[in-house]
């Protein structure tokens, strides 16, 4: 029994030979605030039924198995799905995962080791999909973007992605850009406006519109659509028994446990 | 003066020959929640007389020493315990110890150290035992379980045990069924239901008999009864100072805090 | 495509061959509370027009990008910029950055990385920029400083830098001079008097005109001053405010939060 | 240059050959809850006049500078000191300084350390110094002890020390004696009981009281009797404002603070 976790991260590929991918384009989402980029692209994988592509394991993921819904638990990892684009020019790969890293180090090593893997398949453009948190609640939440390099700038201010010019990314959103920089990489990020309360169907939905418009794919919306309305309506009934749109943290929060019953925590 | 702690983890054996164990069942308990698989842990070994196998120590244990009752002081650590269970067709390995590692990373290594061994010493099916948390007061508490596979699920199933279907398993309880799983070992994971508030025996009761049924052994369990007898009456005593089966937080915390007396804090 | 990050500290010089700089004094400024450090050094940077000597990256930087005002996302990093200083007999070295090393372990090596490069550069005096929290708002604020040997707390007092006896200064303006010490380097600190509550541009125009008295350098204010005149005004807003010169904790940072708009929170 | 930091602990040793001792105690003392060993250790030093024998440096301790009441700064450090104690048949080697490890892994590698230095200079018996918080004042702080043996035990017993039947040591008190028993050295802890709330000058006096008499030495105790005499003064003016012998935690903390002020905070 070889060791599997002395190196902080193990990616196993599914195959022994990388397909064969037209410059593909990177998209990334994370579990993070609202979930918003994380519901985005599991729903634009699902839809294009992504293959994967290798399973990334490391260290630096919290030391939990995760429970699928079957009742059985697997490690956490990342996973790269990639997907032939046959009607555009560029292929598709798609990250994303159980969780980020924990540690700050292991994140820097975790990006570094998927831009290596990106390069080698080709790839010259990243997107990430995240979250811009308002503490607000909006029913048409506003897209925001930040880029590598102007061409990335003029591509978001051509598809109305309104700008940010101060603050920071932090994770793998993040890192992903600011390493695949410094390799000549250019990204852009997309992130979804929303509250930072409630898991937010409907950022996803939208953040997911202007990926799709921007790499020019179509793809049926309607699981997302019934999620994103499930989203409205649980932030209306939060509004109208807060009755006010701009609360405080606290009344928020509370009423967010009410309506999002927590599940059971095992130690 | 050779470095013992320069590779994170150092197991001392007790003999230079490991012993002979027919296919064994490696059982695992923590401390963690409400002690729940703790103690049951403890017991069985202790009924079953389990003959150590190993001392683990690790640099991810908190650096501290345990005091004994003696009043003598050791290292914290990990320990394996065996036992040849002669009226059965699997012979018994124990894993527990005095703590869980801190650092996310060296309980990755320490699942794997003990995976390791428990290959070596052909070991096919783990059980690991922890807690399910409620925040509610019960005296019959339910049996949860999780699987590595189908065939765990079944093994559950016909044990009457009940299926959780999201979530997550933290610590060892969890890593070593995750670690198991990429290693090609079948694993189980019995988490008992519980306050979160006490130290729960009687957690501890349920499951030890639930895991004495799966694995066909039976034992003296006249001292857990006990303890699980204590933890029912302080449970009630609780609940009729508080007047209520389903209280907040602090409430609860600050009467447990009235009847379980706090050890003094040394550094 | 080479690993940039295995090392946890990479420099990027910005060219082949070290600059020839006649005993040059290092002048270091981080991020820090009020920002104290960092707008003295910046505005200095800015007005001498320090040439970019190297980019320096590290994991222990917060795994972040940072969103220039351009739109345009960068790595955090570390910067040393170098001037000659016709003037006097010694050029001047500066290094600031977006961040301080979030791991205790390798701000170490970072100030012993920084240490190497500044004694190649013949580097013979550190001088650091800080902050000295006492939690009152002044207008005046005193400049304290310490130092690594006697000549230094001489230097000082020549100054009417005022003297501290006790504490500890943490972070890179404490590294710096701790490990420059064990090297042979000669060190003093500036320490600049704040409230700890807001941006502070005023403490660091007195730390800066201290610096540059001391460096025997002049350069155009002007910029500064405006900053510390907002800084006074936004002070005196907070006082009338709350009518009291040493007010609570909780008060001020009520008012501070007020009256500094926070910016959008991005994941 | 060589790397300093790169391998975590970093002992600078005094003069190139050992003293030669005879089979030495070693005694520790660090700073910790109420200075209980520090104050204690840093009296005995001073009155035997030890000797230094090492400076330790680690990438474990607080990455700061400590000011000394010179205003001179130093990088924190553990320091050995060593004294020829020809009145007994054991010579005496103590081990202080200004911080413990931050890192629980470092912590290990640094009593691993300790003890190979120890090793090499012939000891045979360790004592660490420390405090057992109990939350109340008290004037006749007791005495409470641990050890690594049976002898151990005996010892402590005949000089009326304490025993502690559960619980755990943590920090660098415990850390020695743990490693120094996998390593065959016999050890004791005397842990001086304090309330936690204060710097215990008095607690320090009873614990180094014991200590002498354990190890046969006497000393001038005046400077240490002065501080004790503050402590408990200090003690007596805040029970008399709180006006109850177990008061609550929040009311104690208001008023020490109101009569031990703080220093300004450095960054």
């Amino acid at each position: 029994m070889m060791s599997f976790f002395q190196k902080d991260i193990k990616a196993v590929f599914s195959s022994k030979k990388f397909p064969a991918l037209r410059s593909p384009i990177l998209i990334c989402g994370f579990p993070g605030s609202g979930f918003v980029g994380k519901l985005a692209i599991d729903h634009v994988i699902n839809e294009l039924e992504g293959i994967k592509l290798a399973d990334i394991y490391s260290t630096s993921f919290p030391p939990q198995v995760v429970i699928k819904n079957t009742g059985i638990v697997e490690l956490m990892k990342n996973i790269l799905y990639y997907v032939k684009n046959t009607a555009g020019s560029h292929d598709l790969l798609f990250l994303t995962g159980d969780a980020q890293p924990v540690s700050s180090k292991v994140e820097y090593l975790l990006g570094e080791e998927i831009i290596k893997i990106a390069k080698n398949l080709d790839v010259k453009q990243i997107i990430t999909l995240g979250a811009y948190i308002t503490g607000m609640f909006v029913e048409s939440p506003r897209i925001f973007g930040v880029a590598t390099d102007n061409d990335g700038l003029e591509l978001l201010n051509s598809y109305n992605v309104l700008k940010i010019d101060n603050g920071s990314i932090s994770g793998m959103n993040g890192i992903l850009l600011g390493i695949g920089k410094i390799n000549n990489l250019k990204g852009i990020s997309l992130l979804g406006e929303t509250s930072g309360y409630v898991i937010d169907a409907n950022a996803s939905k939208y953040i997911l519109k202007k990926l799709l418009a921007i790499i020019g794919v179509s793809i049926d919306m309607e699981d997302l659509d019934k999620k994103a309305k499930e989203t409205i309506m649980l932030i209306k009934s939060i509004e109208q028994r807060i009755g006010d749109k701009n609360p405080s943290n606290e009344d928020v929060e509370q009423m967010v446990q009410k309506k999002q019953p927590e599940i059971g925590y095992i130690s």
